[in-house]
């Protein structure tokens, strides 16, 4: 089935204890793309400055993400972000967020956009999301992340979304933060109140939990002792999840779901390894699936 | 195999969000003696006052527990602890610490205590616990916890005893704070360079991992909406792998361990949800069994 992301597209400057980089390719729509790519067939929605230039859609295309409907906004900048990562790689501080082109986003689908049978709404205003959703009549499973900045000053548009989607993806902070409920198990309930059939809590360096009306499945991460730069590791296991399901085909079951949310840790396991997305440039399908093998029999008892 | 825990044992008095009580039958040696008795026989060493009365030993007596090895101290009082838990339960202030007899505790063990095959030296000053470690010489698994009060006041002392153990259990932060490294994997190699074989991390609501020198295996929490009163989860946990682990009686391999670690993940879930140790007075093998079951199914994809 086809897979459409639409979010953010960007250049990302970090700091970690292993160097610096001025100018990563970065976004939560480039992220996820690049690791669903390797799963389905992934379309990007997000808009772009007049410095993404023909380096960067080559780093797609060679993925096989289709870029037709990137958004080139003449005279803007590219979303640009930057960050400092602490010696605990697991903390982080924003030094610089422009937004550029990214402020007067509205989300463009072309026809193929909206055909989109399995839809990921990744990170940004609430109301675009919905927006796009209701453009997508076709999709058969749609999934939405968001964060605490639209939880503290778009909650009534975020929980109408949510109302809208199938899964929602958080993490588990912002979930409790969502629903004022400090335990997550209560936490995914409320959510799951507010409309989606399926909860999934990213739980960082700890791994993932999903929660459904009656089920629970809990996977541990892939354990990384070389972490480099984790910048888009949320993103890359929704893409890994997504575009699971997206190759699945048929019925997004429980079943498919945890094997799903494995692709989505594995990849993410291979994402915090390098700077940006750039160690997921180079993979091959064989060494995903044994990665995802490997952490089966790391969880297993 | 017979099971020594040597360690303390309180009156503890809680505040939570669900209630207080003022004295409650805790302290390590008991968290982990109620939740190991239920898999094999347990002996506990530890020191009471006057005010530890035929009440509580009729509770450990019930479980099976040996009480032989707890020592009265004439005209002592036994060790206490006040809490408070806030509305996230993860987070708690200590009111009060009165160690009373616990502070001179040297421990003296019976011949049946040194002849002990698995051993668990619960969170006490670590040249104590070297002292009983050097005792029992029969002892073919030993493991201990620690805290961060010993990694800041008695580091060398620290490193020293776990020179001498085969498992090391500790909470994720206090295993990265005894090896000055933030990542769990890195911390968790460094601390089997001083001498286990095996190290567990206890991460709290989000499960727990296992680290030896050719394997991990990562087991997710009991999903638990209601917890009522959390204190002492970390030992009965460290109860329930220890537990198996004597009942096993041969060798402690990888896979003994990680179904150890469901054994201790299930006994854990129930301890949080009551008061003390109170859900482990009358369960019965068959829902613990059915725990670690319902654990597996959770975990598995």
């Amino acid at each position: 089935m086809t897979l459409t992301v639409v979010g953010s597209i960007a250049f990302d400057a970090v700091e970690t204890p292993a160097g610096s980089r001025d100018r990563l390719l970065g976004g939560s729509a480039v992220h996820f793309a690049i690791a669903s790519s390797y799963l389905a067939d992934t379309r990007v929605v997000g808009p772009v400055g007049d410095d993404f230039g023909e380096e960067e859609y080559a780093v797609l295309e060679r993925r096989g993400v289709l870029t037709d409907d990137i958004e080139h906004v003449p005279g803007g900048k590219t979303f640009f972000w930057a960050g400092r990562y602490h010696r605990d790689i697991n903390q982080r501080d924003t030094i610089q967020t422009d937004l550029n082109v990214f402020e007067d986003f509205q989300p463009k689908l072309s026809e193929a956009s909206r055909d989109a049978e399995v839809l990921f709404l990744a990170n940004i205003q609430p109301d675009l999301q919905r927006e796009v959703r209701e453009q997508c009549r076709a999709a058969r499973f749609v999934a939405m992340d968001s964060m605490n900045l639209w939880i503290d000053i778009a909650h009534p548009a975020l929980i109408r979304t949510i109302g809208l989607v199938d899964c929602l993806i958080l993490n588990d902070g912002e979930l409790k933060q969502l629903t004022d409920e400090p335990n997550l198990i209560r936490a995914a309930r409320k959510a799951l109140e507010l409309g989606p059939r399926v909860v999934i809590a990213k739980q960082g360096e700890y791994g993932s939990a999903m929660i459904t009306r009656d089920g629970y499945f809990g996977l541990s991460a892939y354990p990384t002792p070389d972490i480099v730069e984790p910048t888009g590791a949320g993103d890359t296991f929704a893409g890994g999840v997504m575009g699971h399901l997206a190759a699945q085909g048929g019925d997004v079951d429980d079943a498919a779901l945890r094997r799903a949310m494995a692709y989505g840790t594995a990849l993410a396991s291979f994402n915090v390894e390098g700077f940006g997305s750039e160690r997921l440039y180079e993979l091959d399908r064989a060494e995903i699936d044994a990665r995802v093998a490997e952490l089966e029999r790391m969880t297993r008892f």
